[in-house]
């Protein structure tokens, strides 16, 4: 859910057309011989991300995935490969390539799952940074289908009470389709915010709130830190003991457990730095119920809580996904804003690899 | 998590031994014309909740389902009914009648399915309270698979910036197998705590931790309420949007969409007083991999979390279900400590139905 301090101010902002953004994203990728096939994917999912607001996750870090190819950290062309599999489930080798082709592919794998069986299920590992999770249960509901998907990642986060970091941010994402009204789509960090949020408080400038992140003391941080260390850990959703920290840091443990323990790729304390395990589901709802029966429900309970009171002065309800489809409606019009920065950074890198300029 | 102000005063305790506890519970429905076979599935998962510390969802709560089955709420002896079926997923019908029976139903499909087909998954309607949500996936843990259940409640929960409660408590329970450590189990409210230790609170005459219950406008409340109203409202986990509130309500909805929407039993906002909806899921390790490295894994990052430093005089980082675990290796040598009051609400409920006592 956006928080308005973390917005780049309008003024300072460069408006980029998702098209535009999708080719240079692929131009980019492509000449770092990335196949054209898998750059289309990652073009697809970062340009979502970007349309729908998420700009911790979106366009502006493709230069992070080009340096982490460029640097071999990434194999590129990437093989993926089914190492086990039976009607529901499927265990898959990423490659150590691109984690949004992985990820990309185990919902697909889901969904064909799904499809034929009520349930697909597929863990992946030797896998990287997959983007924003919330793209992938949309390919589920795009079906019809419930989808689901997480990913662990390299320890940022403190247990309750511990003095390190040992889990990473173990985002879960769960969407469901609904009829007249828009998808159900949560997709929320199990620490208290996404870790991409404290970067861009420290880009912009400005504090962050206390009770996101703790020094080794457990003291309170609200200077946004200039990079990960050991000194300072991201705080489990809930926080404290008393705020229920034990369920963000539970939570947490329950993503490692579906993509780095199930896949055997490795959980978060045991992960090198830039990788990243993923776990998928499809759910098709038909085999419950009618599918126009469900969405019917799903439409009346949007409703009703779209229709909550609220004080007055109080910003309305929401229901996860607004925002990001809010962000969309708007985005598809006008383009995304980028940070000058951040748009000549890309603008740079583009000419340093040759490539032409879209943006 | 147990918190230490919410104990039972040892000095004020009836102890009682698990098995007579499991016969008195036995012995009290079936005086109220509860088949044997569903008592005895119902005395075994009250009686779980107890041995494991899970007092506000254990025994002592034997009497008000014996009030729901005397008062005609509960449809006594229920008929499960499945409506519809395929090969990894089914819709069973609890026919208004005890929770535990349909939820403790629908995992054993769950399991079966999993073991047929990799993965299980049923959606439960027309079902009513099923006690403690972890004990259903350790169901499947014994069995060496992951476990999930998730069950519904009419509201107690604002959503973020809500006036009105619109959610349950919503819990999610997940357990996870391990080899030479005890298993992973995750059972958490989607709210800051579970309504149990509102009430426990009250009953013990001490207040409540600000951020647990807030009023119409917000305004936080300490004094535990004495009864649900619309006057008052529990927090989702997160509690404040800054401390990431819209987190806990989205996976308040999500249990919401999983248990009353794809059952069609009803969501949250819309359910009869007394009205549960459960889903449960379980899931084949040995489709992914070897189960024997799986259990490695898993014993070895429990011991990881375990060993993570705390500060001097901070509390042990613990791993989800120790605290259970914990109180059941203690209370299968001493008892169940009941409240004295509590308990002899038991022995005069027994007196009342002309059951034996063997409490």
């Amino acid at each position: 859910m956006a928080f308005d301090f973390l917005q780049v101010p309008e003024q300072e902002a460069v408006w980029v057309a998702g098209a535009a953004l999708r080719h240079q994203i692929e131009a980019l990728l492509q000449a770092l011989a990335v196949p054209a096939e898998h750059a289309q994917i990652v073009a697809e999912i970062l340009t979502y991300a970007s349309l729908h607001g998420v700009d911790t996750h979106g366009a502006g870090n493709i230069l992070g995935y080009c340096g982490a190819i460029e640097q071999g950290v990434y194999t590129v062309p990437q093989r993926l490969e089914i190492v086990s599999e039976s009607a529901t489930t499927a265990l898959l080798d990423a490659g150590n390539g691109l984690g949004f082709v992985s990820a990309h592919r185990a919902m697909e794998l889901s969904i064909e799952k799904a499809r034929a069986y009520g349930v697909g299920m597929v863990s992946v590992r030797n896998g990287h940074h997959i983007g924003m999770a919330g793209f992938y249960p949309m390919m589920a509901v795009a079906q019809d289908m419930l989808g689901v998907a997480v990913t662990n990642a390299t320890p940022s986060m403190r247990p309750l009470h511990g003095t390190l970091p040992r889990l990473g941010t173990n985002p879960i994402a769960f969407g469901a389709p609904a009829g007249q009204e828009r998808p159900f789509l949560l997709d929320m960090a199990t620490t208290t915010v996404a870790s991409g949020k404290i970067s861009l408080a420290r880009r912009l400038g400005v504090p962050i709130p206390a009770g996101w992140a703790v020094g080794v003391d457990g003291e309170l941080i609200t200077e946004p830190p200039a990079q990960r260390t050991d000194q300072w850990m991201q705080t489990p959703l809930g926080n404290t003991h008393e705020g229920g920290g034990h369920k963000g840091y539970g939570l947490a443990v329950m993503v490692d457990i579906l993509c780095g323990v199930l896949s055997g790729g490795g959980f978060s304390a045991q992960m090198q730095p830039g990788q990243n395990m993923t776990w998928t589901m499809a759910v098709d709802i038909a085999r419950f119920r009618p599918l126009d029966e469900f969405k019917a429900m799903m439409d009346e309970m949007i409703r009703t809580l779209h229709a909550t009171p609220t004080a007055p002065g109080e910003q309305p309800v929401l229901v996860a996904g607004d925002p990001e489809f809010d962000a969309a409606a708007i985005r598809q019009e006008r383009g995304i804003p980028f940070q000058r920065a951040q748009y000549e950074a890309i603008v740079a890198g583009a000419q340093r690899l040759g490539v032409e300029i879209f943006i």
